[in-house]
């Protein structure tokens, strides 16, 4: 019986290990003072694409529902959560601050670190558009990869109208900025340069060069010197403002520039990041600011946030020796006999299998180290399952 | 923007309150030494199909992926967890003690109670037909109740072997066998009646008082008058256990045998039971023993399990007067200023939403007032929200 593509089954002890991961997010969002909200698993599809436009709505997984409905499977929580508070928290004190721990679906070709099913951990700060809020989010996110025993994560950081305004200085054309910026967003520095070359004028010299640019704020200096624009002002204070105070909380060399970062969701209308780790080529972590995206559902909003892909975190510490031993959530004690025992060790928190198959010793014994319990406890007396060393019952009960 | 037919969002304080319940109700499992698993969101439909039979599977909400494979949202998780078995555990040592909590679809006439999106909770005890086992996973549901807060919830027990060795007893072929459970099921005594009136076969004369029979053991006593038929013990013997049992935990006022608790699912085939209480019509808890779904995977073991629908414990609990107090996860301070006070006291484990715009002090108190925030910090001063009393921040964080 074969699983659909791209879908994973999760045995205990790897359930284990995610749901420890869930929870040390969880545990991040509620110290930054963010509450969790949940949404269905399936929007109406003109939800999802108003949210995340043609392209990527494309990529969802598809039903039609007895009335003739379209309807989506979630593939990412920022647009549902954008339409349940512009429907229902929209007059509600600002900011808001939500997170979400929720499977998520896209038809995409599986591969390492792409699955169609996954599950995403994200805030959202909604109701703010200050740098503040920016810096908050940045922050979460490191804290968040902190929790996660990923503390030499990086983040890239860039600023979608730090790009569009040096396409436009450099003279671009709508059409022409949209292939220049899928060529600058793969890095394709040959085409890049052909680009320029054919074009000749000097000014779009700096295309490649915004490629390359990366690093702390030396690359700001860099890139004024090729646009001295005002419009490109805003956005480059943004990002000074983000080193500067991750710099004040010793956290400066975890993020850099790069003007190369442009992230597929069209929602982004300022700062956007990613983070990695070296030894993966798939970002673990991205978000941004979408100012515009609550619009769309009647909310008039800035907002900014961030998601990550806990199965990427998973494969990346799994890569680095496993997660922090196993996470163990077995029984600790095999009772046989009187309910009463189990139940009374049950009252105190303890993890308690009973034998089902009556209370012979050797029998009891084998099926405990078959189950890897450490202990058994049969006719009064509690047992070691390794070295046999037994005591009364009563003292674990005293 | 409206959300799907049966679906919903869940707004924080109302997800505190589910994600309460459904940690107690984990605690539960672990403690009976069950570990959590999960299965994909969606399984191929033939899967589902052969789980669950073709009525039920038409209820399920389907997809064409794009290499025409038709899929659906799992509509319950006992079919996913008998797959998971099957086809990856089968050879581990028995038995397993699974459980999961996970969303489950279904594509019925929404009602209070019954949403097409929905949270399952339950636990499966696989590899052991004894009646232990069918006592164990009677008390897990028992305890499960009582952690949500449903004490008072009781069970009613069947046996479905009962039901149709006493059909067969009294000479009903399959077909009627069928109508006749029907009815049964459906406590339609009038339609009942009038096919034993039909009938004039004193023998069926049973039927009507099947449907009627309700209480502790006397109704065994009683049965055995009408049907004293060897094809019946074992099933008796079962319902005798189960009540004897649960009598010597103090939990026998709990459990009621009833002859018309006629399962759903076709893939019981001993033991089932539901669990109630009084002012809810619906069931919030139901499950019983297959001993031959796994085999349906190739899997072949016996097993035995129940699910809870989470929404509907929390529609009993609201009933009730609402969750024991709200369930409080909000920021517990507002700071303003230095990053690294906000810091020092999330180190320490607290609740800090930091302040986006500014350090006035009455701006300050508002928002915090607005959400609920009862202490501000700003300037190196905690300031009681309620009350205004004052304290240097270095208290804070001796």
């Amino acid at each position: 019986m074969r699983l659909p593509a791209g879908t994973r089954d999760w045995l205990p002890g790897e359930l284990a290990a995610k749901r420890a991961l869930e929870a040390a997010l969880r545990a991040v969002f509620a110290r930054f003072g963010y509450q969790e909200a949940a949404t269905p698993g399936f929007e109406r599809f003109d939800v999802i694409e108003a949210g995340l436009g043609e392209a990527l709505a494309a990529e969802s997984f598809r039903f039609t529902d007895r009335r003739g409905t379209t309807m989506a499977l979630r593939p990412e929580m920022t647009t549902p959560i954008a339409r349940l508070v512009s429907t229902r928290l929209r007059n509600g004190p600002m900011p808001l601050r939500l997170c979400y721990v929720a499977p998520v679906y896209r038809y995409e070709e599986p591969q390492e670190g792409r699955m169609r099913e996954f599950t995403q951990a994200g805030v959202e700060l909604i109701g703010n558009a200050s740098v503040e809020a920016d810096v908050e989010i940045m922050l979460t996110a490191l804290e968040a990869l902190d929790a996660a025993g990923l503390p030499d994560a990086c983040i890239d950081v860039n600023h979608v109208a730090i790009v569009d305004a040096v396409l436009r200085e450099v003279g671009l054309q709508p059409d022409e900025a949209r292939v220049v910026k899928s060529l600058l967003g793969r890095r394709n520095l040959v085409a890049l340069r052909a680009f320029c070359g054919e074009r000749g004028d000097p000014k779009v010299q700096v295309l490649p060069e915004l490629a390359l640019l990366r690093g702390g704020t030396e690359v700001l200096e860099r890139l004024l010197r090729y646009v001295p624009h005002p419009r490109v002002d805003g956005g480059i204070a943004r990002l000074r403002a983000i080193l500067a105070r991750a710099e004040s909380l010793s956290m400066g060399h975890r993020i850099a520039i790069d003007f190369a970062l442009l992230r597929d969701f069209e929602y982004y209308t300022g700062l956007v990041f990613e983070a990695y780790v070296p030894e993966l080529g798939f970002s673990l972590l991205g978000g941004g600011r979408y100012d515009a995206l609550l619009g769309r559902f009647g909310g008039e909003a800035p907002a900014a946030g961030w998601s990550l892909g806990v199965e990427r975190l998973l494969i990346a510490l799994e890569r680095r020796g496993g997660m922090e031993a196993a996470v163990v959530d077995g029984a600790e004690f095999l009772v046989a006999g009187d309910d009463r025992v189990a139940r009374a060790l049950r009252a105190r928190g303890v993890r308690v299998a009973r034998a089902l198959n009556g209370a012979e010793e050797g029998a009891l014994l084998a099926e405990a180290q078959a189950h890897g319990i450490p202990r058994v406890i049969v006719g009064g007396t509690c047992i070691e399952v390794a070295g046999g060393a037994r005591r009364p019952v009563e003292e674990l009960l005293a």
